[in-house]
């Protein structure tokens, strides 16, 4: 917890959780816990059993805390400390992964029918949880910066309850480094406009950062034939400064995960948040999931304690030597198949990034294919797609053919690559959920003309990667040219 | 999943699930899993990390499915057949424990401001989940056998929806064996009554099933010394049936764990249900807790490959010998420090089990302190606890000194003994939530004069118990002379 000084600068936000979560009792059968550890004390009040005792005791705490072990929750504070330095009060609470724990969230603050704050496009599973709640989406658009502060502003200051028919947003849901799908790290300087209008529109931030420590070099920086790890300090000051760091008001809702940095399917990480917050969180914990599995709290703690915060640091740098390597197998290898200009050098300037254009050896017209942002962290790179003078597009486009020509042509893309045997995921998935009234690309009111698709770089081969973006070229060849 | 032939005694139980759980959309992203696993295809829409390569794969199925290894599914439902042959169609669908699997069920099938029937003590944690939503209980009343059919019938047969501001209830929430708190064992003919009823008045059952493999013979039956297991069948047929071994219909919910049976804290079960319960319960997988954890999914598949279904069984009987020894060694204690008489042959004739009587080694008068009903399964025994005629009870009773002078009766014994460094569990952590004007003893219309405590005999060694059995004495003898 940060020291008492902080406590100055918070302010109340109980008024944020919402009428089921305020309606939740401690478990009575919690109560008892504390007694437990009396000496001498003869306890026939247990739960756990017989079995425990052949197996040995891997988890520490009392079994059925909901709050996780005691010596892994200190580690994740010792982490928190280092890493972000909270400038408020705050606790850590251990969860069974960043889809839980987005879900224990959505149940403290939502209520049925309220208006999320996201990125225009985001997380699918995320929305799913809320979707059948009656919950909708409200997009905010980005730069390659992040979300747009004075669009969210604009958003926020003309909310109309009458015309939307909900109160005002009072979530705003984030990944905020490497974003899934678009790749985007949100900068500091916005980060700190974004902040700053949360607390003039007293908006809760949910900081869904299971990416943060795979943040790398640009594009094209100059990279080390094999992986030197910084000294601490140093690394730590690569990384962008989360919300949680300037978050003097207790206002942020902080997401990490262990899954996407030790492995897949350990299914934890932890909260830091807001004792107001944490508390009505171990609420749900108990009731909902119980503490986190107890291997995968024993595998997470071992680990940790004998390598020390440092080693973790050292081994994620490692992490990210990997990804920024694997990154760049991707970029170079679009490289190769087609001309990479800079936006502004490209026919599309207002385009972000790298626009990829067919290959142009002997001088003709420069012909776009699509854009993307280079992905300074994560695994993902969000492109967009330009359908304008495409033959079989232009056809699909007439009048009568289809109600959505764009997710039409996108459609036939995919399967396409699919038949050559390579998969993109479809940019639809990533929608913003705004009602079945705005699901068409019209309805929308984004770009005509163009599309999504995503690639994750995380799990090819260099090899693979190269086979993949040959059958892409296939069968852009085909439509593009 | 059952032969075909089943299907035909099959109903349509879609009409159970909620208005919520209806709206639920496959998560997207699971759709392309499918596409992975054509031969030579390369795929750049993965969201797995790079860190499983440096680890091994430990979860075979891909990733984020939302389903559970396909392994561990199949030996799930080859345990099931073997254990219950179902007489219906079924899935098995693994979860996180059976805290979230029943968070899940409530999830599924409750709508806010439902009533649930459950037994006139249940579990708290399942309660305390749905409290919050304005879901109430309503309690049957259970003999030695089990809640009262005719009980059960006469609360549906007479649900009068305008007095109860609520539906006739759909959900029947049991913890059919050895259930917590009472320790009570439902019989196969109070079982086959129970069914019947649930098709007449088109109840699910929700069978949460977690020590039905701690099933072992009555207290003074002949023990041998030391184990020695059965043959499997011979074992099986010591087992009552389960409500899914005669669900004709498909209207069971199975909850099934291995935490109770291999260790706690993995955080690892199955659903066995009806296809179309299955179904929706893995939509809400996907989106509020993905599968279980990974090395507790490794480790039970480790295991029971190992073992086999065979090994597995002959495991669980060593388990429930050691159960049953602490249940013996728990009411050995009894024994020696009290009267213990059969309920017909002592004061209390109505009681249930037996009586345990104040020590009566010079003829007197026979005084009652507790009853229970032995327990045949599970590791607690709930214990009925009478005031009537103690002083400082009738002192608290006298007018005006209490609302509740059986709850604070109760309250200050368990202080008493507490300060002699003995735990028990109070009676009232279990009582059913009929809402906040049924709290009292005398509001809820149970026996005047009498509370509950529940003793767990799960985690104390012989020599604990025997200690904690000595303080209980030493307090009771101050009150009960």
């Amino acid at each position: 917890m940060g020291s008492l000084g902080h406590s100055s600068t918070m302010v109340d936000l109980s008024h944020h959780i919402n009428a089921k979560s305020r309606a939740r009792h401690p478990s009575p059968l919690k109560d008892i816990i504390k007694f437990m550890g009396y000496d001498g004390m003869v306890s026939f009040a247990g739960g756990e059993t017989r079995s425990s005792r052949y197996l040995g005791d891997v988890d520490n705490s009392p079994v059925g805390s909901g709050a996780g072990n005691r010596q892994l929750i200190a580690l994740a504070k010792e982490l928190t400390e280092r890493v972000h330095s909270p400038p408020c009060e705050y606790e850590c609470l251990l969860h069974p992964g960043n889809t839980n724990a987005w879900a224990k969230v959505v149940g403290l603050l939502c209520e049925d029918d309220d208006y999320v704050i996201v990125e225009e496009f985001t997380y699918p599973s995320a929305q799913a949880l809320w979707i059948p709640l009656g919950i909708k989406a409200v997009p905010v658009t980005a730069d390659a910066a992040g979300i747009m502060a004075k669009n969210l502003r604009h958003l926020l200051s003309r909310w109309d309850e009458r015309e939307r028919g909900s109160r005002r947003p009072r979530v705003l849901y984030l990944v905020s480094v490497g974003s899934n799908p678009t790749g985007i790290t949100i900068s500091a300087q916005r980060r700190r406009e974004i902040y700053d209008i949360c607390v003039e529109f007293d908006i809760i931030i949910v900081e869904d950062d299971p990416y943060y420590f795979l943040q790398y070099p640009g594009y094209g920086s100059p990279i080390e034939t094999s992986f030197t790890p910084k000294p601490i300090p140093e690394f730590l000051n690569t990384l962008v400064p989360t919300f949680l760091s300037m978050d003097a008001q207790g206002r942020v809702i902080r997401l990490d995960s262990f899954s996407k940095t030790l492995f897949p399917g350990l299914r934890l990480g932890y909260f830091v948040a807001n004792p107001v917050f944490t508390e009505r969180l171990l609420r749900a914990t108990e009731v909902e999931t119980q503490d986190p599995a107890g291997l995968s709290q024993a595998f997470v703690l071992g680990l940790l304690q004998k390598w020390g915060i440092d080693g973790y640091l050292t081994w994620l740098q490692n992490l990210q030597f990997q990804y920024r390597t694997r990154r760049d197998w991707l970029l170079d290898t679009f490289s190769a198949h087609f001309d990479l200009l800079p936006a502004e050098k490209s026919p599309i300037p207002e385009a972000q990034g790298f626009v990829v254009c067919v290959k142009n050896s002997h001088g003709g017209k420069v012909k776009p294919i699509f854009s993307f942002v280079d992905p300074g962290a994560g695994m993902f790179v969000w492109c967009k797609f330009y359908f304008d003078g495409i033959d079989r597009f232009m056809e699909i486009e007439k009048p009568g053919k289809s109600k959505d020509p764009e997710q039409d042509f996108a459609n036939e893309l995919w399967q396409a690559w699919a038949t050559e045997l390579v998969l993109l995921t479809p940019g639809s998935y990533y929608h913003a959920w705004q009602g079945p009234d705005k699901m068409s690309t019209a309805a929308r009111g984004v770009d005509p003309r163009t599309a999504h698709f995503r690639f994750s770089f995380a799990t090819p081969t260099k090899e693979e990667i190269s086979t993949g973006v040959v059958r892409l070229a296939k069968v852009i060849a085909k439509y593009w040219g």
